[in-house]
């Protein structure tokens, strides 16, 4: 059995990595192509010719079909064979390559790995930032070695940002706010709320205003592995309250996480904001400080991945400050044993 | 059990690569040296010092003999210590090498892994144009990180040559001419036989002379892992048949096989001629261009075999086109699982 | 069970490698961190957080602490969690990290493996060339991907001198001179006595004097697994025995080996000499050569190793030469299964 979640969606890439020129990313141990037809909707299939094995995506587009570089065998973009190498040979029906379902939404492209007959659409998780009116979205690719359980850990806890990102956006006074850990159905919600504190450079320069804020970070995981974190500062006395703060400035960090094999992952980072939403140098200067930061998290994640390895007779140990990411490997640990099915599933 | 024939004659080496310093290489999964002693003949033996196993390819060659580098014990030719590291201790004459029948036939140094019993010259494949009057021949050799079975496939199947070598030597009108696969004792020939047709460019260049033409190319696979190409053209009239076919120009493509572990094989490949025999600019020309088109091979071989690999859920299939691929793959299995003693055989 | 003796005391380091910001090393299969206190004591502890696993070595030294890298958890040099990432939590004091008892002893840095228990100081190898008066003692480190075992058999050999060392310090008069091998208690000791001899280059330099001289290698194998080897000379009638012998020159080749892995070992080597002690140019012209001597030495070790793993059916032999190494590996063998305690080791 693997370590992750068969029957759910998981970002397969960024909308605009996929193309008509088929892109191969392993997907929870799964070699797949991706690309789109004409009519720019989405293929995923294995990326393996039924016919000898090469990989479909050393093949050559034909229309919304992908001739193998091999012998030519043509599939279509439903995996079906459409024609044999030799041209008047008879087509076998049966001969078809496994496809996947694949959606186009908030800027990712999503794959349902596990049951097909599973795969409703509306249990693609709600990443409504990255895709709504009043609001900018921008972030990049990169591939960890690592456990995408480490990656969910990391983002689940915020007081690593003391230490691994010293240099960075590390401060020690986000050690002292009390953190709240609750579960919302099968999301698992971490609450950091700063009322009446003094607004750090960064956000009074979205604010654009002097004064005392209150401020938040609110880290939201949803399976089968992203997690979104709410944060941003309002005027003290705008109102804003843990369950509604849109008074003043709000982002959200985005992150996808999708496992390439039990020892490497795929992850997706971003940040969605609703201020200077038409300033793409702003877009520009962010990614390029938070792909700063988490090149930071991925030297960590690496080390501490090859340590599990090394250090076959120890085991992780949770405190205090893990308890979002224990939650977050619990609903995992609950949703991987039952595989359940949508009509099982909680309202979200 | 290996996934190859034990009791057969391997292609070891080019004649040229033997020579008095040791040659190291594996073959069918061991670790051999090969040299020639001083009167040319041929020395194959496993590639450890039966002392402390440092490879004796490593060693100092003395005389017809290899003294190990490590503690200087003396290997002589037949595999027996000649000298122990301390010259005045007495020789144990059980102490010795294993050695391997080996042989120099068609420019190609022969190996026999199995039984040194069974290793009957008689058996060495006849790749007679290698090495025949009025012909000329020259190759390379490569290592490809493939099954070698998979390198037999490719060669019985000329259908490849359209996308594989869409950009070199590929022709759509080679699909179109008709296939003929059958099997004569333990060979298997693929034939297809092209009469009165407008001669390539190549083979108007060879047979220097206008007009339409008989071509053919046949494919014939010959235990354990050879595959020679029986390729040329001939005027139409000159009476040209699929059994007799030296009217015209001739040339065979040679391709040698050998295993070096389930995953990796030595390609050992080439061109033998009989037209412009005398012009050694074709010849270093057309090896130039043969080595481009079977790079091409490899980049698709090597790819296929990491593809099989991960996606140790998907088999192989056969076409038509196949047919050739695997009645080879039907004879070595039945070698394979039989190792037929060299009477067994049914004369060739 | 490990191919190497647990209950013992093995070099970790270099005194010199060890100073206050940690040192990581694989030792016998475990990964450690070495590091010192503000007084200079040593600590040596498994080199992972208790918490989520990070190398504590890309931690922050604080004090004669280490914060980890991650969380910030405090560990004080005894191993025992000193602060909790939120530093109001409660620390639990069951919360640990394993120590090693460690010790600097002639110029290294010892660890013992096994049972904590048993750590006896005493039973540190006795290495007094490199820590005495009128002594002075240089050399290096090295990594080596070989069997430790395959590194003492090489050291207790010296005939292979001859071939491996063939450019360097080879002479083929060596291998004329008898050897006699013993053990006493655990140690093994192989002894070369040359009697009236013409003193070669470099001892005549040392001696400075002409004249005949006896001249002796003894080398000495000391469990776990340390070889130290003392060569020099005295002029013939001065009274030299193989018992005692400071009538003349004399040095010590120091080897000190320990297993990182059953395939891959440290190497620290060096020498310790009673004479021309004041002239550090001629430590570092000895120590530049050592070090060549010794690269030729790894070659031959990792082309042994690899030849090992690729002949699985063959097995190592033992000749008379070998007789120092095998009564080594006897030694090896009884002290790793029975795991002695000190009180059962007979005196030294």
């Amino acid at each position: 059995m693997t370590t992750w979640i068969d029957d759910r969606w998981y970002v397969a890439a960024w909308d605009s990595e996929v193309d008509s020129e088929p892109l191969a990313r392993t997907i929870c141990g799964e070699p797949i192509m991706l690309y789109r037809r004409l009519d720019r909707s989405l293929v995923a299939m294995r990326d393996a010719c039924p016919h000898r094995l090469l990989p479909l995506s050393m093949g050559i587009r034909e229309g919304d079909s992908i001739r193998c570089r091999y012998h030519g065998l043509l599939i279509d973009s439903e995996g079906r064979a459409a024609e044999m190498p030799l041209k008047n040979d008879p087509v076998n029906s049966a001969l078809c390559v496994r496809t996947y379902p694949v959606a186009d939404r908030h800027r990712f492209v999503w794959i349902w790995i596990g049951d097909p007959a599973k795969a409703d659409p509306d249990l693609i998780p709600d990443l409504w930032p990255c895709s709504s009116a009043g609001w900018t979205f921008d972030g990049d690719y990169v591939r960890i070695a690592c456990d995408y359980r480490l990656l969910i850990d990391n983002l689940m806890d915020l007081t690593h940002e003391t230490y691994v990102h010293e240099g960075s956006i590390g401060q020690p006074e986000l050690m002292e706010a009390p953190i709240e850990t609750h579960a919302e159905g099968h999301e698992v919600v971490v609450t950091r709320w700063m009322p009446g504190i003094e607004a750090p450079p960064f956000w009074r320069g979205a604010l654009k205003q002097e004064g005392l804020v209150d401020r938040w970070q609110i880290c939201r995981f949803l399976p089968p592995s992203n997690v979104i974190i709410d944060v941003g500062v309002a005027p003290v006395g705008a109102g804003a309250t843990v369950e509604s703060h849109d008074q003043g400035v709000r982002g959200f960090v985005i992150d996808a996480i999708t496992p390439e094999s039990e020892s490497a992952s795929h992850y997706f980072w971003g940040m969605a904001r609703n201020f200077d939403v038409d300033d793409p140098g702003f877009t520009a200067r962010f990614k390029r400080q938070q792909g700063g930061v988490f090149a930071e998290d991925v030297a960590i994640l690496e080390a501490q991945q090859r340590s599990i390895e090394r250090n076959p007779d120890l085991s992780l140990r949770a405190f205090n400050i893990d308890r979002g990411g224990m939650k977050a490997r619990v609903v995992i640990e609950r949703l991987r044993k039952a595989q359940l099915s949508p009509a099982e599933m909680p309202p979200a």
